[in-house]
């Protein structure tokens, strides 16, 4: 990958559209793209017009007209490439997106790999690691939580905070240096309870960015929701329910079918990702053990589970179930759904209940449709928290959740050597390896490897 | 459908893709832009700027931000639509596409319908009617053949055309009127001889141009190919191999698969339409019978048929079944195909087949693909004709083709009784017609269905 290469590649999406965008980046793009291109204006040449134009006329394949275009002209480096660009905007047919790109491979010009524009950006200082790694998560972003915390990277303000701690941790490491070169003489330039202070600071704000993994991966992939309860109350009929009780939910996801266990929608902006789960109850059949084993794994694995219960039990086989909850679940949310409701004789019972249930509950017909707004508004509730604030700095790329632990790791050794008077050489060693981690995220330091994993997977054309 | 309103649509295909373009037109395009752009060059106003701009900034919702976006800021009346318009390149995810859409749609703008925005492009004197239905055709064209037709179309040849002999008759309908006026007088203000010269030269001029229906139509939807022959001479191995042999040979169609009989394929340029056939043999088996009237029926249908002969016959079979294919076929091109020469014993009848064969032949192996390449080079002369050179003119929309024959029997008539010296009533009269149909090609005559039907065919976004 010569990174002195002229690229280009079709940027919209796949399929036939009105219009598609050709992209070009590269000293060679706006003299590339005038040689095949005859503005309406006579004589009107793209090298001699000035960045931020756009021009209107046809594109050429020696004397054949390919199509009617228009000519986005942009100059380095205020681009999004730090490049000369050049976006043609053509006819929406593959046929055509095809024979532009075709008319520029033969002058030359050479196919963008998976992310290349995006990947220059960075080379050429436009945006930092992280930044481009939000521009990904933007463009997969399904959900308003998902598009916030990408935008919210995007912008940079995660990278400051990284920046700032690792420039703190950077003035220490030149401090703790200069000791190591006066090693015979035994000064101490870095004040040692400073340092002490200044890691704990660090570590408190890396932890809280580590700990906010767990929820930014929720936010990015739905957060887990498991439908629990013993056979045949209704579990299947109330993920049914959900899925379309309200105007507001409505499954984003291409491919989704009813006959997959596992369903994605959207509340209030927020992904949910349902599973409905076998049935629990004592059985000797081997096979349905393994549904089971299997439902207690979704359980452990969700961050909310909504438990049905059917309505229609006497209080004591009530009290037993809500006690064997206590025992299945361990830190996840619960939500206990009397179902069934409707063949209720009596409408006492409801609050026959609530004394001895510790859970918040919700009393619905799924068969019915009944009440469904009720259990929709308690899970917006118990997970609000997921909801992004604006400040909020939120981590959501396990890369990034791997160099922060990293960091984490060699700050903790950090203060046990300080507590310790550990000698010099140890503390800069962990120093240094915090910085090394630190800067991994924003891009600082960098490997063809890692650059190679994150711009693999972006789409062609960004 | 009110024209006044300022409409928006999403103009890229749809799905996820690195940027997508959302257009707006219409008088409040600029400022509806305005009022949810924040530029990055500080109190930069969009409708202070002038025309063929790009500008870098956010998309707001509320104090929300949407995307980092490019704004294009185009200004009536020299855009597509004739009114402002603006493009907004936007990151490619749904998410962010639909959200954008709905912040415009929040501020009063209207969601373009299907076509809407090149039907303004018709309104508002753009471009004429069969030029817009270019726009349509270019978008699907799917082959060289076809790009190359709609291309002809977009720029306006065709019309110009039309046109022309649209003007020549209104010319002679007013001095016709002028008669009509002065009836009591019997005067003859069009020279008879001369209106009768013109009309037989728009005729014949009409005429071609529906005679090319039959080709235009072919290049747009592919040339109909049956391979025909008796039962087990290696028909469907043939098509297979026709779809694999060369790199050249690719089905651009979605969907299409291995199952149906017809395949589309393109060869330099041209689409085809493969139509594996039923074998044809005397049967009594009636359901049998019916697949040999469906094979009589693609042949019919054909414009070639590829005629598949085991080449293992002896010379009198042989020379039988070429009687037979006279029979069958009218005026299709036939190929006849000797297959199965990897089992021929001796090569001599290679020659010995020569003889009494009035059709182009080959020789091949379907099986072991050989000497396909020989097929298709004898396939693409034969269909040589429907290449499309650079001046010819070639009706592909059967909307034309029918305004064309309607046109053309008004003048077949208005002939008739130009040698029968009819009064000018009728002459007049059938003239009128004939400057109809042909202000209906261009549009310069239209209804609201006639545009319906024919902006309702457009993708949303164009």
């Amino acid at each position: 990958m010569n990174e002195n290469d002229t690229i280009c590649a079709i940027s919209t999406a796949a399929g036939m559209g009105a219009v598609a965008i050709i992209r070009l980046s590269g000293s060679k793009a706006i003299a590339s793209c005038d040689s095949v291109f005859r503005a309406t204006s006579k004589n009107k040449k793209l090298v001699e017009q000035p960045a931020n134009t756009i021009h209107h006329g046809w594109l050429y394949d020696g004397d054949q007209a390919l199509d009617e275009v228009l000519v986005s002209v942009f100059r380095a480096p205020r681009t999004y490439t730090g490049e000369d660009v050049i976006e043609i905007t053509c006819h929406g047919s593959p046929y055509i997106q095809q024979q532009i790109v075709r008319v520029f491979i033969n002058q030359g010009i050479r196919h963008a790999k998976a992310g290349e524009f995006t990947m220059r950006a960075f080379l050429n200082g436009k945006m930092d690691l992280s930044q481009t790694e939000a521009v990904a998560d933007l463009i997969a972003a399904e959900s308003a939580g998902a598009h916030k915390l990408a935008l919210q990277q995007m912008k940079g303000g995660y990278s400051k905070q990284i920046n700032d701690l690792r420039d703190q941790l950077l003035h220490f490491i030149s401090l703790i240096e200069l000791e190591l070169d006066f090693a015979d003489e035994d000064v101490e330039f870095a004040d040692r309870s400073q340092l002490s202070k200044l890691v704990n600071t660090i570590l408190a704000t890396i932890k809280s960015l580590v700990d906010s993994f767990a929820m930014g991966n929720v936010i990015k992939n739905g957060i887990p929701v498991a439908i629990a309860g013993k056979p045949n109350v209704g579990k299947s009929t109330l993920l049914n329910v959900l899925l379309n009780e309200d105007k507001a939910i409505v499954s984003d996801i291409p491919g989704t079918t009813r006959d997959t266990i596992e369903d994605l929608i959207h509340i209030n902006g927020i992904l949910f990702r349902f599973i409905d789960t076998a049935g629990i109850r004592h059985t000797d059949d081997i096979i349905e053990n393994l549904g089971i084993e299997r439902t207690m794994r979704a359980i452990n694995q969700a961050q909310v589970v909504l438990w049905v219960i059917d309505a229609r039990l006497s209080d004591t086989e009530i009290q037993n179930e809500l006690n064997e909850i206590k025992q299945v679940v361990s830190s996840q949310e619960v939500i206990v759904i009397f179902n069934k409701i409707d063949q209720l004789s009596e409408a006492s019972c409801f609050t026959k209940l609530e004394a001895n249930n510790d859970f918040p509950s919700v009393y619905v017909s799924a068969k019915k449709s009944e009440n469904i707004h009720s259990l929709i508004d308690l899970l917006s509730e118990i997970t609000n928290k997921f909801h992004v604030h604006s400040n909020s700095i939120v981590v959501t790329n396990i890369r990034h959740y791997e160099a922060l632990s990293h960091a984490h790791e060699a700050l903790l050794r950090v203060t046990r050597e300080l507590q310790a008077h550990t000698s010099q050489d140890f503390i800069a060693q962990d120093i240094r390896e915090a910085i090394y981690y630190l800067g991994e995220i924003t891009g600082v330091i960098t490997t063809d490897e890692v650059l190679g994993n994150i711009f693999g997977k972006f789409c062609i054309g960004k």
